[in-house]
């Protein structure tokens, strides 16, 4: 089996990486807490209605707790909810994030994409609403999309969400970045789920408090009965104590949230300004993380020099030459910086 | 959503749990530091390869790194395989573990059971072997048995497994249970897992090292591109970082084992000899768990009491009136004993 993702730290020793899009700031130390906290009913099964956490989202988040759901991350719910609803004919974005064509592959969906065009900067057109036809079945969008960093304001969402209705399409919003924008509100559509039951939105732990390896996800959804139903599919018990233990914990992090926000805005402006000195073609990001066009070898030649970054060739609709790296901390971002300044010199 | 298993101490306040068969030695130490220690590195992903337990568990078993598998707990690795397999027809023991039943109506397999039956003490008959026809594309046997604690010996799980190899049907074998059994060589299989390609053996460290709450299963299969596919049909990161830390540091523990074995053989023998004093017909079992008929307001009177036990009527083949308790420790067991005590006095 490979990783076709990044974060493959195992297959290297003393990486550096920058190829996940995880907060810098990393785990809240009461998120660390409450997760040894937890180990003491660990020797329980974890509560298959996810009560505790549910309750903290819905007042967080003001969705009512019988339209929500929980899942062994994000990917977790992806499944799942493939699973549940067996889609025959899906339309997926190129490029976006992998784990939705692999989930309806495995229910032998088949897909058909809508191609980012590197002339329009990898951005979603208008034209995206004529690709909406009505013999589709589910529609993915990751926002901010995974690897481009594009985002999608609320109106052409809205815009998205009532042509999807009309024509009896599922849709899947993928809002797993959403907090690390520096305005999320300007680009979700959570608040539309408790009247749109054909919506579904999914968020993450993992990302926004540096915990990718607890596992925890959520979704939102007002059909209850595709929410059973997905429940059906899966066992019972996927998301662990300590899992849940660690998002309540984490729900509490307003502050935490804050300076992350503060801190990937600066980060990413100064990533945005450095990067381009050194031949590397820059697309525009609102997100935690940076796309951009490279030498052929940039991969290889960072990884060379002990840094892990995101070959987005295996992307459907890219190929060699593209790269995605995380906006992590200043002085991580400053060493990044200076291995690619030395790799630009030695050219 | 409801719970239909075990464990479901979430929606009481104060009870004492004898649903679930759980090791009452409770986590090892060790396990618990581990799980800690691995926080640190949680900020990352977990490895999608799982090497460092895989490595563990194949020095202790003795089974080719490739030919093993981990999963988000034994069910996990239960709906991951059937829909790798996506069998048309399924025969199941009635009754049994009910995660089976679940994660073939979830590939939409059709299912036949095959009778326990009571004159013969539940146990599995040699007739078992008629019933593995050609139309059948897996069986899934639980040994020992749950709910019922009956075991199969190594030379009638060859029989079966040579004639489901003559008849292409897919064999699963949970051994989930086997540690806790005074002999657990007497009723494994896993050794013929490198020889027979369409056998998969399903372990557990939920139960033996006391963690479900953590969620971590394995399997052993030498069909290597079964379990490629089994990938595939999956998120890639299904097992946590504390998850595979626990499993690594857990199998380091075998004079807790060892512990644990001697407490059950005493503690399931002590409950034996004492239980049928108090109108409670029980069924031989070899397991962690004693199972047995009762009035049919006992599983109401004992939550009365504080004490959760399993209601077996949801099993298939089973009706009101039958019941599963744990093997716990002999504090608890007492304690239970006198609840039964005093309901049999009241009746």
């Amino acid at each position: 089996m490979n990783n076709m993702h990044g974060g493959d730290i195992y297959s290297y020793q003393n990486i550096t990486d920058f190829s996940t899009n995880i907060n810098p700031l990393g785990i809240p130390k009461a998120v660390k807490d409450a997760v040894i906290d937890s180990l003491a009913i660990c020797n329980q099964y974890p509560d298959v209605r996810h009560l505790s956490l549910r309750k903290s989202l819905s007042e967080k988040d003001n969705i009512d707790i019988p339209n929500i759901i929980c899942g062994n991350g994000a990917a977790d719910l992806i499944f799942s909810l493939c699973l549940a609803l067996k889609p025959k004919k899906a339309l997926l974005l190129a490029p976006t994030f992998s784990e939705y064509e692999q989930a309806l592959h495995a229910v032998d969906c088949s897909i058909i994409y809508y191609k980012l065009l590197e002339e329009n900067q990898f951005e979603l057109q208008t034209n995206f609403l004529d690709n909406l036809t009505n013999d589709l079945d589910i529609v993915f969008l990751c926002n901010p999309n995974n690897p481009t960093g594009h985002v999608i304001k609320v109106p052409f969402l809205n815009e998205i969400l009532s042509l999807c209705e009309k024509k009896n399409i599922f849709l899947v919003i993928d809002e797993c970045f959403n907090d690390f924008l520096d305005n999320p509100s300007v680009y979700t559509i959570k608040d539309c789920v408790s009247k749109h039951s054909h919506l579904f939105v999914l968020k993450a732990f993992t990302k926004l408090y540096a915990i990718p390896g607890l596992r925890l996800g959520y979704g939102y959804c007002s059909n209850t009965k595709l929410l059973d139903r997905m429940h059906q599919v899966s066992q019972p018990w996927s998301v662990s104590i300590p899992a849940l233990a660690a998002g309540v914990a984490a729900l509490k992090e307003d502050e935490y949230v804050t300076r992350t926000r503060a801190l990937i805005r600066e980060e990413r402006e100064y990533l945005t300004r450095e990067l381009p000195q050194y031949g590397l073609s820059l697309f525009e990001s609102k997100a935690n993380y940076i796309f951009f066009k490279g030498p052929s070898n940039f991969y290889e030649n960072m990884l060379s020099e002990g840094y892990l970054i995101r070959d987005c060739s295996n992307y459907p609709g890219l190929s060699k030459g593209y790269y995605r790296i995380a906006v992590k901390s200043h002085p991580e971002n400053v060493q990044l910086l200076e291995k690619v300044r030395k790799l630009w010199r030695n050219q």
